[in-house]
C-alpha cells in the first residue's frame, strides 16, 4: 500500500457492471515527505474521499476485489482509508 | 488502472484460441498531463477504441480474464472504458 | 523480498474489518547498501517491529494474505521478520 | 503483454518438471520505436521464436501456465506469438 | 524470470513455518550484459546455489509457491535453476 492524494475525478463510458455507480478517482502517489513522485492510479473510492484527502491506496487487484466484496470486479488499485497521521522517524 | 491513448494497432501470429477474434491495440500510458511516459501496453479492446481515444487501462491479469468473461485467457492488459472527462485540480 | 527499515506509523480511518487492530508501519526499502532507495511500502506488522528496525518485507498480495491466515484481507505488503544479519559479499 | 525481441537462449540446471523440454529465451523489452529499453525476461516460447524475432510477451503468471496448459508452473512470461505488423500513428 | 547473481546470505528472525529450514540468499539483479542493476530481490533457493553463482530467478508468488510444493508459503522469489550459459547474439 502506498500514501496518495487524491487530485482529481475521472468520467468513463465503461460497460463493466462492476463499475456501475462506483465514484474513480485520480490519486497522485505520495513520497514520505508527502511530495508527489509523479506516477498515479486511478482508483476505486471505498470510504468517500474528496479531492485533496490523503489516502492510503491497496494496489493490488486481488485484494480490491475484496475490499469491494466481488468476485468479479476488473479493479487493481482501491482507496481504502483516509490518512489521518503520519509520523515519520 | 491508469489513463492512455491509444496509439496503433498490433498483427500478430498467436496460436492461443482467447485471442481468436480479438483486436490488439498499442496503448501509450499517460501521465496526468495527458502526456506519454514512454511506457505502453498491448492491450486487448472491449470497448471499440480507436487510435487517438484517451482509455482507461486495467493492468492485472485476474481482473482482465473477468472483463473478457473468460477463465483461462492469457492476457495481461484491457481496455475497459473510454475516458469522457479527466478532472484534475 | 526486499530488506527494510521502519520509519514511521500510519494511523488511518478505515472500514475494512481486515485492518482492525493491525499496525501499519512505513518501511523504507533498502538497497544492499541498506541505503534508502526513496521507494516504500505501507505494511502490516507481524513481528512487532519497531521503528529503526532492518525487516524483511513480502509486497505480494496472495503471500500476505496466508501470513496474515486471513483468506480475504485487502493486504499487499507485510513483515515478516527482523532481519539479524546481512552478509553481502 | 510487450513487444519483443529474441536476443539469445539460456541453458540451465533446473530440477523442476515443468521445464522439462521447454526452450528458454531471453527477449529485450522494445519501446514503440522498437528499440530495446534495457529491460528484458527469460521467456518460455510457445511458438518457436528464433533469435532476430519481434515477439508478444504476457509477462504474468496465471496467464503464463494457462497458455502451457500447466496449473503448477513455475513460470511467469511466456512468448504468446510472432509480431507480423506493427502500425504506429 | 531474470538473471542474477547470489551475493550474500540473510539471516532473519521469522515466525512463519513456511520459512523453517529455508536458506535465504541475497540475489542482485543482472542487466543482459551480466552487470548488476542495483535491483535485488531476498530468494528462497531450491538448487543450492551458492555466493558467486548465476541464477535464474522466479518473481512471482503463485509460482514461487508452486516451486516449493507449499500452497500457503509467503513467499515470493524463488533461485529456480544455476545458469550454465547465456548466449546473447
Amino acid at each position: 500500500m502506498y500514501i496518495g492524494r487524491v487530485s482529481g475525478t475521472v468520467v468513463a463510458t465503461i460497460k463493466d457492471e462492476a463499475f456501475r455507480g462506483r465514484k474513480l478517482l485520480l490519486v497522485d502517489h505520495l513520497d514520505l515527505d508527502e511530495q508527489p513522485t509523479g506516477a498515479y492510479d486511478i482508483c476505486v473510492d471505498t470510504v468517500q474521499a474528496g479531492v485533496g484527502d490523503r489516502v492510503l491506496v491497496l494496489d493490488e487487484g486481488n485484494g480490491a476485489r475484496q475490499v469491494l466484496r466481488l468476485a468479479e470486479a476488473p479493479i487493481r488499485a482501491v482507496i481504502v482509508g483516509i490518512v489521518d497521521e503520519l509520523d515519520k522517524q
